[in-house]
């Protein structure tokens, strides 16, 4: 799929509940997925689903999984077996002056499909190139690349972004119209993924300081609402 | 299940990669559980494993789940089909000197199970109740409670916590002893969920101001590692 094509909805990707919360824009698709740092990978084994938190990257119109290549899940992904991998960004908490509407914004993206092993040695590399980028840009020029005994027990997956949708709520909350008059405050307490200062490696060696990337290091800024 | 026993590890929910990461005890899963805001919700639906983000609370030793009675999911869900409710904290961002062992500080909970509605009304109230103080302990004394026609338009989900099991990362870099002496700052950057100023809903009665639950929000501390 061309990258700048809309994500059409299909049968299984048309968001149901809520439907004015859906977005098939290919934009907001790609800003979730790449400012969140963990997925949801959903794979079902002997019946039952599992539901696994990791890391990716999305190149284009791939997103890229990692893991050991010892790793049951991605061993069984790699199999071709049908897979769910689910973004959320938590942007606030909805207050309403009722209980019943309280709500949560966020932002979430939903890709289904079957995954595929990558063998292609540069696709490989790239894409974990890609995957350490994703978390921390700027990272892989200074880390040591992957030796080829590092790259062999590592195994990658390639997940196309052909069937995907996404859900965004903002805003304040939405209350009965009778309640508007309650003396209770209502509002949103925005949340922000913030970093802490940055703890050096008890075996630093001294007079490393850590580079730009480290201690400006941030998430795109969320919508405060 | 008692709520101090500690949960054994079934064939489903032993950890297998990197087995020293995992915590089989309830103190720590209950911890986990009672930080997080959102869990993802794991279910099978035509072959096709869905990933869904929701909220929660645990009472006890059970897990409430909740939504609109029109929700396709939680309906299935109702039918009693093998469910997976995983629940993930991102610590940190862990820098090693090499970028195979990059990695994160994490602290994830998984539970599988068959969920079944809530019918008793008492049980439901209070499940609603404990998922309004659970994002936002203190909010339920203010809020307008569920009206009957609510809570007939929700509903809730148990699932109990008797097969699930915990993950946890903490901690530096594990370097290869040839890469320590690389001239390349390694160590941690710590995440932490934020809240940011409050934002009063627009239709807000004038002189109503945030109360305290609201203006010194947090979560649970997080280990700054």
């Amino acid at each position: 799929m061309p990258e700048n094509t809309p994500t059409a909805p299909s049968p299984r990707t048309s968001v149901r509940r809520l439907p004015a919360r859906a977005r098939y824009d290919r934009e907001t698709l790609e800003a979730i997925l790449d400012e969140g740092l963990v997925c949801h990978i959903g794979f079902v084994a002997d019946g039952q689903p599992f539901v696994i938190p990791t890391t990716y990257a999305r190149v284009g119109g791939q997103l890229y999984l990692h893991g050991s290549a010892a790793s049951r899940m991605l061993k069984a992904l790699a199999q071709g077996i049908p897979v769910c991998v689910t973004v959320t960004l938590l942007d606030g908490l909805v207050l309403a002056r009722s209980a019943f509407h309280h709500s949560m914004n966020y932002r979430s993206a939903v890709v289904l499909g079957v995954a595929d092993a990558v063998t292609d040695p540069a696709e490989k590399a790239a894409a974990l190139t890609a995957i350490v980028e994703h978390v921390v840009p700027g990272r892989s020029r200074d880390a040591r690349a992957g030796s080829a005994r590092e790259l062999a027990q590592t195994l990658v997956l390639r997940l196309a972004l052909t069937e995907a949708s996404a859900k965004v709520r903002t805003g304040p909350p939405l209350d009965e119209e009778e309640d508007l008059g309650l003396a209770c405050w209502a509002g949103v307490i925005p949340l922000q993924l913030t970093p802490l200062g940055p703890l050096p490696d008890p075996k630093l060696a001294a007079g490393v300081p850590p580079p730009a990337y480290v201690s400006a290091y941030r998430r795109p800024s969320r919508p405060a609402r």
